[in-house]
């Protein structure tokens, strides 16, 4: 896992920015004979596009994909599967006043430092854009999951101030705020629509669960199954914090609170709590996997903001222009396909030691 | 970063078991010609080590490390450095009523459902002695880290219920905890002592921070800064969770809070605020990086629990021996170890993309 | 290097079939300010091409590219850059009396056993087509040596019988088998004409030659120069065989013929002679990189072959079609971009390990 | 594949030098179950190890191996498998008159071009000493092999003008060149003991063959097996060129002679001849692999070199001292060793693809 690749067995690169001609991505080792069409692809592509509600950007993207290659009569033939998302929507001319100037909350001043060049329109390659890269990948990921009956799903459990309270599954995505409290739901969307108008933006907590995880993925000790997913997490951007199971509560518990009792259950040992989150030792249980992810507000917001050109000179920054007021609608589909490439790797990390 | 191998230029493998004969690490990718001696390494194992104060477990090992390779004449030569620990103060009978049962918070279950065999003995491969080997390649990190005035330090914040209202440098390594407040030390450990007695255990969280390090670290999109560090974060057992600046407090703020302002500074690009915790868009910002863990409650306990055994028989389980009943304080090194290692390999990755 | 990457900081990896909607690569790790054009690109693609002359495949395609992404204003910016080539002179009826038929010499068979699936047409990823991607690639890590002043070149010095006896830089590119001796050139091209007439095919040596490599590239033990540019070499398609310097002949030789002296010219340390290639200990000495090929005659003949389908039931294949009659002038790019690839991630390699 | 580490899910990295405390490795990624005791590794070792007969080193190397990790009760756990081999003959002061001297044809002086240092003593990590690092961790790959029913040999086909015309396996091991044709054996003996009267050193040809080998390893188009076991054996010091089948003979064949013909026997695609020498596409077809090494001539001489010293001053060089006269019958196991591990390697790799 560095620079664009993610993975070691089934290994995702993404390229392209955000207002370059396309972005895409190339999956490689994934197992062939499973059946992946352009559909499947774009339904999941379809869940994070822009312009999904009035609380989510307006920027136009159809975020069409097409696939290049790896994938012959609707199976994949277990070569390496090109992507391609053509960007449509891209207007740079809408950027040359940002060309020399650094965005608070955002890459531009660390890429600069990095690289001592950027391509600015849009963020360039820090934009969120790049994840639609992502959740087609992802998608290809789910499928193969789907062969070992695994499921993941992501909510949003918290904006703002407002708390999800009760978890009613089938109304996730139900409401734009892809919240399983649709009452919270209805509160959420009304504290983004305030910040929005107040030229301001709120952060929040997505929840990621994967159903169905065997037990045995990981890898000790620095493959470990949790390091990989928060490295896969924390690598979505806006994403500042991520915890499992009991999490940052484990803090302020006993380790006979914490420890999560074992039992067999109709020969099949399992625990009657879940505080690990499903992993220990960096290995899964067999529970479901548990994760929470820490959203920060989004960065663009319209308020005047202090900042510097790169010449040093100060300028007062307005960012108008078409963004999310609140990431975490779009981003439970990115952190599912990030969840879904890191346990499909170890699906097929684990396979490599079983002995026939 | 998988199996047991972190690092892409900068790369520490390594092995070992708890009770096995010793456990060590190789380190390779080191440039050459930097001073590094058995005491530099044994200093930071020291401050590891078992049985320091009267809250850490009691097992004698005198951690003692031998360089096997990769230094001639106190200088490195750029091959790898083999680190050898032999393991001493291993007690295998001690375990012996354990190798058919599953400690409740352990990796016991878990890694018999991966591999179908372990090394029960102390937990193996998964015990917390592993990371003397992470600690040993730490102290060379951290020593090609001084050429670039790097600093790593790492502090105990919160232990159970009491937390660190008070920060004070040079009383971290002071107290038995490593807190930067003394009298918040002192309640620590008074915490600690009871929770002990009471066969139970703490948890807490543990503040690290780099100081001097450079904007311009961090690979974008799947190697940024902060997914690496949190991924070698993660997997230090017990940890579960990891944040950067305002962390999960960035749930519940504006973006207008949130956003770091910028400003030029003697000629230097800095922000007012570093709620980022020095890293934006992966890349690190050149202000000082701010990452906490949360640690869990040491799982060994010896309060009964209750467990099942490999044919999935019912079991009540005390753990006796020779336990931390926090583990906080001796996860300081390591987490220091852990951060070292990432930023020198990204020291090293970013000298690859600078033409001279 | 596995799966479809190469390279470890200059890392390329390819995508697509023959007979697909398109072929490409994704080059990640190329340090940014490197002025890059499509025409740089387009100008090796063009020496790769079908149809550049009467002995090569009649096959149309333009293969054109188009850069996707990582280049700006002209410039690359350090993020990946995606390259796209559409396939246009696809004609996959014509491959359908192949479907369950395996072409001796192919790797029709091999992938079947691999996969339990192949795009049969045209010989999917196996194609030689796939090599564009990889002159792409090569394309830009010649301008990354190019800063460092490294020239990569590649001519034919044996096909069939035919050997070339003098050495003329630059007569190379002027005929069409790419040999530097003119007079052999001629009779390797009327020695092509006659096998292809008798519905044959013939093979060769290339051999490569990089010039102005610094002493230094290379890492033991596992990394070698010349064990990383013998892979690199090994997977071009058709080459069952790769040397440096005396190679083969220095199995017959003495110690005291081998080994080049060293003598100190100009402040330089050099040797007289350049037995070894360029290369010591895996590790390049200064002088020129001197590697050669050995490139089996194309399997793909219309002589009459004995086979079997995929039923295990017996055939006589005749393979019509638009194929090289000898590939060893068009593998000439393909090898130096292989070279250029493996040469540039050393570059890159080294100066990590340069402290400042 | 790079630095000091090889293989992606049967990973092996070496450390140490000729004369510092020891060598060793670590194996990661081994599967569980295997049985696996020290002297199964010895076995290998002490094919390997100097003073065997009259006509290798008479360095004096007990190369006993301890296991101190990875294996418990006998059986492999999943976990790293460390390995430890002490120094013993190390007499580093008869090495002091090359400390500031580059010898020819060894790696002397391209280490100090790379590093700007070096532990000259014996040739420090350049020494052939660390291939018994790579043999105890091949001795662990043919232990899985075996479970495959793959089995390795090498053996002798040339040693200076001396060719082996005989193909006996039952002898190789019975004379000490490792020749499979005994008569040749005895030839190549004399030629070695002239040589080394002489002066001088001798090369040679070695032959792996991997038998049982199932059809399907291999990575297109950067993980070929033939790729990737070229630079397998061209790390390993001394080899001057590789070749699969025909090899270099294959330049003057024609596509009509080359195309191994296909058929069915017993229900098993096979092939009437085997000149692709067992992988096609970079795929194994289930024929026996057939590879040839070009060994060069020990560089050790005691005959009078030129050469210089690290100021560029003209010097004298007779080496004296326990050197091989002709290092191929100490290939032998190593090339069996390096073979294995990549075998192993891919037999892991095809086993994450298959669907269950």
């Amino acid at each position: 896992m560095f620079g664009n690749t993610i993975g070691v067995l089934f290994r995702v690169t993404t390229f392209g920015e955000s207002h370059g001609p396309a972005i895409g991505c190339v999956i490689d080792g994934c197992p062939p004979g499973i059946k992946i069409t352009q559909e499947a692809i774009q339904h999941e592509l379809d869940r994070r596009r822009p312009g999904q509600s009035h609380i989510t950007t307006s920027r136009v993207e159809s975020d069409h994909c097409e696939i290049l290659s790896g994938i012959f009569e609707d199976l994949t033939t277990g070569t390496p599967i090109g992507i391609l998302i053509r960007n449509q929507g891209a207007d740079p001319h809408a950027y040359e006043s940002l060309r020399n100037v650094f965005r608070p909350g955002h890459a531009d001043y660390t890429y600069q430092a990095r690289y001592g060049i950027r391509d600015h329109r849009g963020g360039g390659r820090s934009s969120g854009r790049e994840t639609a890269a992502r959740v087609a990948a992802g998608a290809i990921a789910k499928l193969i999951l789907a062969w070992d009956e695994i499921k993941i799903f992501a909510h949003t459990i918290r904006i703002g101030a407002v708390k999800a309270r009760k978890f009613r599954r089938e109304e996730i995505e139900l409401n734009p705020v892809r919240c399983a409290d649709p009452k919270a739901a209805v509160s959420m969307v009304k504290a983004i629509i305030e910040a929005q108008k107040a030229g301001d933006s709120l952060g929040g907590i997505v929840e990621v669960i994967a159903e169905g995880v065997p037990a045995g993925l990981g890898e000790p000790v620095f493959g470990k199954l949790d390091a990989e997913l928060a490295a896969a997490i924390m690598g979505i951007g806006a994403v500042k914090g991520v915890e499992f199971g009991a999490g940052f509560k484990s803090a302020e518990m006993r380790g006979s609170e914490m420890n999560d009792p074992i039992l067999s259950k109709g020969g099949r040992i399992t625990t009657l709590s879940n505080h690990a989150g499903g992993i220990l030792g960096g290995v899964s249980t067999g529970d479901n996997i548990v994760m929470r992810l820490a959203v920060k507000p989004t960065p663009s917001i319209s308020l005047p903001q202090r900042t510097v050109d790169d010449k040093g000179r100060r300028k007062t920054l307005k960012i108008s222009g078409r963004h999310d007021p609140c990431i975490c609608p779009r981003i439970v589909p990115v952190a599912e396909a990030m969840t879904a490439i890191v346990l499909a790797d170890h699906i097929l990390r684990l396979r490599a030691i079983r002995n026939s």
